[in-house]
């Protein structure tokens, strides 16, 4: 497999070019303070170093040797504890943190392309970090002063890491099931028993301590979600000194055998009479966990990303390389036994659906970040309000719908390979199966298409479409004057009024059927996020079109080009599906449970 | 993960409801003489439960063992031996063969079904009989009256088992490239050296010797395809008697890690100077292998089917027990936490989609194995000729189209598991690693699309997709005063036209441009396949729906129900489909290799 080669190109175009993020961070006080535009070009070099040279190096290792669990807890794959380490004294994990606690305050915008780097190159290794600023981000937002004295600053150094410990065995999407009790203790302090499962990174050897934020209901709790409430524990306990005490009740119990990521252990974590603290209000602890949900929900989406931008570096480099017949036009290396495959129209196919769907994901998650940094900088109450609205709406499309296009781009870049693809030296494969999991863990894809559909849409009665369609008719109504530009405008026009009607027809058939959300919700995800790729891929159109004419190197032209590919052959899907929402949910909920 | 359970229900209304197969095999004489209803039905049980209680069993232990290579050559996992043996006593690997060397003639019609069961329980195992089917039916075609009787009965007796050997590391979809040299010796035999890869079955512990059939050039053959022969070369030599002799100049140098099928040793195979026997005639080695690509192609298709059916049951098992939420229209299972997730909308358009798709599938591999059946046995020329043409047509779509919806069956039937089906001891992931080799060997799906849009629809000027055209209006002619009929046939003539329309551009653009049929090819056979869908489900409400209004067991009215559905919610795929191949080939192949 071809090595990693971090995107930075394409990066500094999305943020520099596409959205002028430099202006955007100046704009923001509390931002200018933290980052200027040298910082940031460092932060990606340096990232993208890291990246090939420290994390891609242990991938396929660490899929072959896995972790394991031993006596004293879980042992990670050779190498993992000294890039954990190389990483740590890089200042990585705090890259996003909260500055009065040691964390270096950079936006998400920024903080997105350092964690894409990291996934690519290393998606299992590269949980404990988004893990970690997860459980930060919540901690930070909703836990004590104390608390986050405590913590914060040996989790954004990298001395401890985070994890959080949701499901059970019997309760995983439906959290208000769960058992885990909560006792409170005359000192303030609460004792946890029960069994958690899926705890990503739930124990390792490559950190002191091992932050675990845990749902758990106290004895007296009302029923369901709204008796659940958060909880700090830690793996060991902490002295009033900060200094590491005795081990907590708490252990791991077995890991998982799973599909992939199986450099990242996946703990049963039993919670034996543990010592916790209460993180933010009681029985609040859904919103509270929300909060770090939502941050990493676009940070899955934006592993997904990662994992499917390696494998299209490593299908484009493979295409080039491998010789196997002729081009339908005629030889186009008469010297040699055969042609690229690349000289292929359907290798094309391949290769050109993965660079729209990587590149307009790159965009996407973009775009998101930047309404992030809004939601948190903006100093003007109206802008804060807005941004926060494109944050919910954009969430739930980001995990699931940049997840979704992932796997499909990494089954196209197993496929260039042909035979290879399937064997596990060559990488793809793997590939294949680590982005697997981001689909599912985190609420699987069709849970975030239920919360699209569900709370953010019919919820709101189209408001929050109403913001994205204005952003969309704005930057169309920017463009009038651009002749160049019309071949995006029209079919991005028709879409999104595609995807407007969609929206209605859902709002109000969903006032008489509830079943009808459900029924569309992942196909009207689905719209919505080629919808969101669409006008995505017109703004880079935009940006790169101006440049087009003397570029040589062929960026820019492949930019342009790519965009007409996006529009040609990936955006038509968005026509089938507007046509599946419109056929309801009656063929669905029709049959009887013997009938399925 | 569920018990596989053969699902005998649904194969005997395929073959007897649907295509009221008793009275074609009695209208073919030699067929009559193999089959009637009785045995077929015998067969069917009995293979059902062979699949159940002996290799569904061994699945999950053999992907977690593997096989391994030692001095003495592969060892399968275990119970491997004991399961195969199992086989060879009941005759099962000379089901479909020649009766004059011992086979017991069944028609592909039946023979389909038996293997999708094997496929089903284990597919790692199930490769074995297909391939040795595959090579004795090369055999029976091109091979001596020396050849067939030496080998023949011996393979359907299960003491032998063959295996195909064409890829070369370099040489894979382009044969005729590769170097695998045959020097003719004094004595009619030939001396082979050469390099093989990919060898599914080349070696094992399971029976006595292993008959390879391998592609390799003559020093003086011409170059490319048209200098390939073929050959038989056993492992182990077989003396004048029949008994065996000395091993054979070959080895198996190492197997693959994969992504799946790990119970199934896939091998590096080293010819030093090992003896073979020319089958069919000299530099005629792609016609004679294509035989058996064919014959593979349409088992390959079935592999897939048998997998997805085994995910389905899982799925529909799980979605029943597992408890998760509540309903959207109210509780409907008042005395327990939650409801079963099977309430859920989204969780049913898995299910009903993973049925529409598995159940099509099964109906579109009797409809195409019926034609291959008329291919061989009928007695009329134009009977004859008509079915190899349909035969022609349809073997791409099957082994693509059910193999790519296999592989969408499979991860819906993984997402219903949530987080539990990213766990080996679910089984759900481990058929999505199985399947995925399904896509990818015997010719790539990219490969198939080619051969289906290129040879056979372009290079038939259109004749091909005539005949299929003609079967259908035929079906929508014959049902013309049936009321109930008529939601199904108006959305069917549609998707009939768009298909046809396609099928005319295409050809039109190709005479001017080549590179328009990899443009389209793999849409096109997406198109394809789910047009035919859309004619076997409706084929398959026409069988049910006199019975579905009595039926208080849900099958008939299920089917009815599944074929709705499969209309409103998958059909509307080929809108997409029919719109892209009509953007053609110009956003694929402007760009130039710098700006992919």
């Amino acid at each position: 497999m071809a090595d990693y080669v971090a995107p930075l190109k394409d990066m500094r175009f999305v943020l520099n070019e596409v959205f002028d993020i430099r202006s955007f961070w100046s704009s923001m006080p509390k931002l200018a303070e933290s980052v200027d535009a040298e910082t940031a070009d460092a932060i990606l070099e340096e990232a993208g170093k890291l990246a090939s040279s420290v994390l891609f190096p242990l991938n396929r290792e660490g899929d072959e040797e896995g972790c394991r669990l031993e006596e004293t807890g879980v042992k990670t794959p050779k190498g993992y504890i000294e890039a954990f380490n190389t990483l740590a004294e890089g200042g990585w994990y705090g890259l996003g943190g909260d500055p009065e606690y040691g964390g270096m305050g950079m936006p998400k915008t920024l903080v997105a392309c350092v964690e894409e780097m990291f996934q690519a190159s290393n998606m299992a290794f590269g949980l404990a970090p988004i893990l970690t600023a997860g459980a930060c981000l919540a901690l930070n937002s909703h836990g004590s002063d104390e608390l986050k004295q405590r913590y914060l600053p040996k989790m954004y150094s990298g001395e401890w890491t985070g994890c959080m410990d949701l499901t059970e065995p019997h309760a995983g999407t439906d959290l208000g099931i769960m058992r885990t009790k909560a006792v409170p203790q005359a000192d303030g302090s609460y004792k946890l028993t029960g069994t958690k499962i899926f705890i990503s990174w739930g124990d390792h050897d490559m950190a002191d301590n091992i932050i675990h934020l845990v749902l758990a209901k106290l004895p007296d709790a009302p029923p369901g979600p709204k008796g659940i409430s958060l909880f700090l524990v830690p793996k060991v306990m902490v002295n009033e000194d900060g200094s590491l005490g005795e081990p907590n009740s708490l252990s791991c119990g077995s890991i998982e055998k799973k599909m992939g990521i199986k450099g990242c252990a996946t703990c049963v974590m039993n919670f034996d009479g543990a010592t916790g603290w209460l993180v933010g209000d009681l029985n609040r602890g859904l919103n509270a966990m929300f909060t770090m949900m939502n941050y990493e929900r676009i940070g899955v989406g934006v592993q997904g990303l990662g994992c499917a931008e390696m494998s299209l570096q490593s299908a484009r480099e493979y295409a080039n390389e491998r010789i196997q017949s002729r081009s339908p036009t005629g030889k186009k290396m008469p010297d040699k036994e055969a042609d690229s495959i690349i000289v292929h129209p359907d290798v094309r196919r391949m290769l050109m659906t993965m660079k729209s769907l990587v590149e307009g994901g790159r965009a996407f998650s973009t775009y998101a970040s930047r309404w992030l940094d809004m939601a948190k900088y903006a100093e003007s109450e109206e802008q804060k309000a807005m941004a926060e609205n494109m944050v919910a709406l954009l969430t739930p499309i980001a995990k699931a719908f940049l997840t979704d296009r992932s796997l499909e781009a990494t089954l196209h870049g197993q496929m260039v390979f042909g035979g290879h693809g399937y064997i596990r030296e060559w990488g793809q494969e793997q590939l294949v199966r680590d982005v697997r999991i981001a689909q599912i863990y985190e609420g699987t894809n069709g849970i975030q298409a239920l919360d699209l559909m569900g709370r953010k849409i019919v919820g709101s009665n189209g408001k929050l479409f109403e913001v994205f369609a204005q952003d969309v008719a704005d930057f169309i109504e920017s463009c009038a004057g651009d002749s160049a530009m019309q071949v995006f405008l029209s079919p991005l026009s028709a879409s999104l009024e595609r995807l407007a009607d969609a929206t209605e027809t859902v709002i109000e058939r969903a006032a008489n059927n509830p079943d009808e959300i459900g029924a569309a919700s992942v196909d009207y995800l689905d719209l919505f996020g080629y919808t969101a790729f669409a006008y995505l891929w017109a703004r880079m159109a935009k940006a790169a079109l101006p440049k087009a004419e003397n570029d040589t190197s062929g960026f820019y032209t492949g930019k342009v080009k790519t965009a007409r590919f996006y529009f040609d052959r990936v955006l038509p899907r968005a026509v089938s599906l507007a046509e599946t929402i419109r056929n309801g949910s009656s063929s669905l909920m029709e049959p009887q449970i013997n009938e399925i």
